[in-house]
């Protein structure tokens, strides 16, 4: 059986990366082998590379509603998580050691507060509530006179909740703490500015909304300091050496565009398909929990747990029937330990095993959805009846 | 005249960036939107997208003569030698705090190094000789019970010098001392394998031999320890995070395929139109010094000082003739200082300031030569008698 092709290809795995648009490929294309310059150089070759990373830039600006010349290009969102909390910090080391992060934090956020800490600085991991919420009253309670630099993520990418930046930015900034938030998630699928959240800084990846993989931004608001990651060139001023990746920055910029442009449409159907996954998942299978916030959620994120089976062993009944989703988030899912997000939410360790993360895109429809809801439920069946668990549940609930 | 279109264009920079190889792009192009999962993925798209780095990893392990999982993969040759400086460093810090490093090191090694140094590292930074060369006496008497990394360049970009690097690594091998060489102006341009270079670590970029912008790769010798840059996931052994590049990383594969199999056929054909360069220039224009060392050089590299006038003039006006070459390296072009190589070549400051840079690549030819021979020296006069400097040189002469 393992070798019969699936009736149907369905990729519902958005979150761990995108395809590129049409368009943003076409974008591209002429920075490979056409307009090959280095945006360094002072000839021809050079002006055109550079012209076309300031548009690029100007594009990212428009969908952050950002300034253009705060936006530092980066090679991914890990990249500009690291560039934001190592760079910030240190950038304010004078002033304190004091650093504030959410236990459901991406690893490019949570791992690289833990290697300051180990370098010396505090950190103090606020909590969140069972639907993956940061309660800004913990930020409040949290600050110091030496606190520097509050980091909440914009949007949980494993479970979807969208958190109250704009509240959290408000007190950091009558604190006068800095405060980053990481957007990767969110940027480019829900509306967002930089001013209306009262953030200072937020890291951005082209590859979550139609961009290409090898792209990504940290946007930095003017006049902060920012101690590089990497010392060189004289690139992105100063702040990220290395000669630019022409035809990807172009490439995130195009996808900005079009992520501006469609964002009504694409939230208006996403959020349709994710109702319908939502609503029909739970009905078709018994014990299955919504993770992240019911409604407070990203448009195109639909996150379960289903009880007593592994997520693993689910992924790869899907795949076989042509079926791409995620357990857990993208860079960890090799490693298959619990997730730290569900886990921080108060989800039993046996529950949190059996993660399911949807994530919708452009070439999804309602069709895709639906043999979801036909393959999946036979699959549950089957792992739960060689699950001990399982029948661990059956006989206590027989009694 | 600012206006009239050039008679030829001549692209004579290609140590500031190469244009992909079309073969390089026909292997990137379905990474964009047909196999596009995300590498760390548990199924077919996430499988797919993985073995093709890992076909890429190979490729690149065969051009260096390196083993295929000591390769970690980055986005440009800056970042794998802040990566390497950095990152060895600190993963031997409890042996030692001594780095040595030449002069003329690229700006992504002696800062980073710099960097270390503010961090409570020491730093030796070693001479060079008129030509550019390190001798290797010089490490050898530098080196210290507390010595933890050597870092000398393969090949130096601005004047094309060769580092006798074997021999430097004999003494950093009898001495324990791990050995970093820089060898992005090098890989793919002249045959290298680290075996026999007997180096511990050696950073290269796609970009150098007609792979995309956006990669580069660090090899790192088995059982070194290297602290990551970044954190995040698990990604390259856990060295590098951020969803893997794939498009680039592929080309980058294909690229460094083609560089192995081309190696002979573009070395014989770069350095008969260097030889026509290194020739000519110096006939058609007096007061022209060839830098860098007069054989033990690149093969598609040659560099000169023009005595008497700015580099920059100078780029400006082979510009308007359709011809592209640099002035320093590309990373500082743009803040015209003199370089800081040739600076440490013992070549004075007025005279460095007339730097020019040809590198020469695969779509050159005899012709585009000769335009530079037949267009320059009229620049050269022209600049010259608008030169306060040849004005006093020829008042001199007269006396």
């Amino acid at each position: 059986m393992g070798n019969v092709k699936p009736e149907r290809k369905v990729y519902l795995d958005y979150f761990a990366t995108t395809p590129v648009l049409p368009e943003v490929l076409e974008a591209m294309l002429p920075y490979f082998r056409e307009i090959y310059g280095n945006p360094q150089s002072m000839h021809a070759w050079g002006d055109e590379a550079r012209e076309a990373i300031e548009k690029a830039r100007e594009q990212v600006a428009v969908l952050i509603g950002s300034s253009v010349e705060e936006i530092v290009f980066t090679s991914s969102g890990s990249e500009a998580n690291n560039l934001a909390i190592k760079g910030l910090a240190q950038g304010l080391v004078a002033k304190g050691k004091h650093i504030i992060v959410s236990a459901i934090e991406h690893f490019s956020v949570l791992h690289a507060a833990r290697t300051l800490e180990k370098a010396g600085f505090e950190l103090t991991v606020v909590p969140v509530d069972k639907y993956g919420l940061v309660d800004p009253n913990e930020i409040a309670q949290n600050i110091r006179k030496d606190t520097i630099l509050v980091s909440i993520m914009h949007a949980n990418g494993e479970v979807g909740t969208i958190q109250p930046i704009a509240e959290i930015g408000k007190i950091a900034r009558n604190a006068e703490v800095l405060f980053h938030t990481d957007a990767v998630a969110s940027t480019g699928n829900i509306p967002l500015d930089v001013n209306k959240l009262g953030v200072d800084a937020l890291s951005l990846a082209g590859n979550q909304f139609y961009g290409p993989k090898g792209s990504g931004a940290l946007w930095v608001r003017k006049k902060v300091r920012l101690v590089p990651l990497m010392d060189g060139g004289v690139q992105e001023n100063g702040r990220r050496p290395g000669t630019e990746n022409v035809a990807a920055i172009v490439g995130m910029g195009k996808a900005a565009e079009l992520a501006a442009k469609d964002m009504p449409s694409r939230i208006s159907k996403f959020s349709q398909l994710r109702d319908r996954l939502i609503k029909g998942l739970p009905a078709a299978i018994d014990h299955t929990i919504l993770t992240g916030h019911p409604t407070q959620r990203l448009p195109n994120h639909a996150s379960f747990c289903i009880e007593f089976i592994e997520g693993e062993a689910m992924l790869l009944m899907l795949n076989i029937q042509g079926i791409a989703v995620s357990s857990g988030s993208a860079c960890t899912s090799k490693a298959l330990k619990a997730s730290h997000v569900l886990i921080a939410m108060g989800i039993p360790h046996e529950i949190a095993q059996g993660s399911l993360l949807f994530s919708i895109g452009v070439d999804n429809n309602e069709a895709d959805i639906d043999y979801v809801l036909e393959k999946l439920p036979p699959i549950v069946e089957r792992l739960r009846q060689m699950s001990p668990l399982y029948a661990k549940f059956l006989k206590e609930k027989r009694g």
